[in-house]
């Protein structure tokens, strides 16, 4: 069915389930009138925890989010989950698709579940991920959890959008070095390691307690806890979910939280404005393009100033 | 020592390994006399055989290298080596810094090995990845490897930029599972499976062969082979440099492979205008920024409005 703006500004703030769908739809497909309702509901925003949630594929994400998921619900609040999921670049298409998701949460009505793609080097993920989260946040959700597949640059560019940055590890994976290499490291505000009953979550979790006091100790400002869990058995849940809160208190009370807060906002606008503009270039000069490259192969001009008027074009 | 640009250009293209070094020092640093020399170097480009190499940590591509390195040497070609080195996104030094290659490679002098980090969220890694390709390419090297760790858009990006691009997949790590979650099956245009040695080395060879038989298969279009190999015993290593030179006289001979190498310029001057915009647009609007960032806080404005203002002020 058709809303006008009104309409779905309307029933979106209400918590219809069907127009949060049908908007973040439009956001998706960059549909001008998503944009002018979303800048509308934005008002509305700032009430959800989002917690971003991101580790090597295989670290048990999907089954820690709906732990956590079935938790909060006996707990009365509502949930809403987006998953990432990466593109193919070349077919445009989510590769997952409807993603299987073995879990009792995907059968739970009362919990939103929403894959989105990536969108190959075109960007648009982390804008339209961020579009859902205000939409999810302004329609009343108390918890929006973001979870990402892969730990890319990408995929931490999405997960610092979030309040609370979740880093799920496994033990032997080599997985405490995979982190630091991945530059999540001081990206997380929280530190998971799942699978804690397999051997080796001990020794993990000393090499993060010793990579952490490697990092600068400013007063006030907030110390990653790391907490072991073991999500197919919900062991641990309950003392991520205590960690979880102490995080958004401490975002909602200290000076430093409401420093952080500023640094998401200020990411978050970077982030959309990066993907607009790669959009509006991309669009505005693709004859132009062609013929860019066609110089570039005779060697008559070079990538670097070829760039150089793709942008020129773009702006005339 | 200072070179003047002329003498920039002359010894690069003479393959002086202290001007390359310094030539990529200052395409790093986004020196804009870089940029004139690169521009001017690029006609000497087009030799070279560039290769990506990409899979999940831990899949041996380090030791792929050296070992692909060591033979080449064997054969007298030149061969350069760049490693991307995801960086932390908040102290933006790079994390691995002088990585350790346990190798014969970094201790011949003849082989070039440089280490370039990611830049946080402002990018950059795509265009300096880029720029040092070419002023390799140009310095007269026959082979340039660039490694990349993981498997995120951003690090897909870099490898299709790239005439040939390298997945490398373990058994046993669910990597045939993974490879489809990247989005990288279909950007690869030879696959490894090393550490071949282990369970389920087969297997795996079957999935990945399965997965190809569901693309289309469009005539004169590139096959992509499954190679075997155990890096650390050099095993499989004549195969993969076979592959290697069979793709890279696809590229050279069949209209398809013309097709691609268009591609692959589009992709690369694309790549360079994203990152050159973006990086434009924070220099010039930082001020700005901070004044948006108040008010989407205070919900008197929202994310995407605020990085369409970002935009237009840049634009002024």
């Amino acid at each position: 069915m058709q809303y006008s703006d009104q309409e779905l500004i309307d029933r979106v703030a209400a918590g219809d389930l069907r127009a949060v769908a049908r908007l973040i739809t439009l956001s998706e497909n960059r549909e001008p009138r998503a944009f002018k309702v979303q800048a509308e509901l934005f008002k509305k925003t700032g009430r959800a925890h989002v917690i971003g949630i991101t580790g090597s594929p295989g670290a048990g994400k999907s089954t820690l989010v709906d732990a956590l998921a079935s938790e909060w619900r006996k707990a009365g609040k509502k949930v809403a989950i987006i998953a990432i999921d990466p593109t193919s670049p070349f077919s445009g298409g989510a590769i997952l698709g409807d993603r299987i998701r073995m879990s009792r949460i995907a059968e739970d009505p009362e919990v939103f579940i929403r894959s989105m793609a990536t969108r190959g080097s075109l960007g648009g993920v982390s804008r339209a991920t961020l579009d859902a989260v205000h939409i999810l946040d302004a329609a009343g959700f108390d918890i929006v959890l973001v979870e990402t597949v892969g730990v890319g640059q990408a995929e931490v560019d999405i997960v610092r959008t979030a309040d609370t940055c979740v880093v799920v590890l496994v033990p032997g994976m080599g997985d405490s070095v995979q982190a630091i290499k991945a530059g999540i490291l001081e990206i997380a505000d929280l530190f998971i390691i799942n699978k804690a009953d397999r051997e080796g979550a001990d020794s993990l979790h000393k090499d993060i307690r010793v990579l952490l006091s490697l990092s600068e100790d400013k007063p006030g400002s907030w110390k990653p806890p790391i907490v072991q869990t073991v999500a197919t058995e919900t062991k641990g849940i309950d003392g991520m979910i205590k960690a979880l809160s102490e995080h958004a208190a401490w975002l909602a009370s200290s000076p430093q939280g409401k420093e952080k807060r500023l640094q998401i906002l200020e990411h978050s606008i970077r982030q959309i404005a990066e993907e607009l503009l790669a959009e509006q270039i991309f669009e505005r000069s693709r004859p132009e393009l062609k013929k860019l490259v066609q110089r570039c192969l005779e060697r008559s001009s070079d990538p670097h100033s070829a760039a150089n008027e793709l942008i020129s074009a773009a702006r005339r």
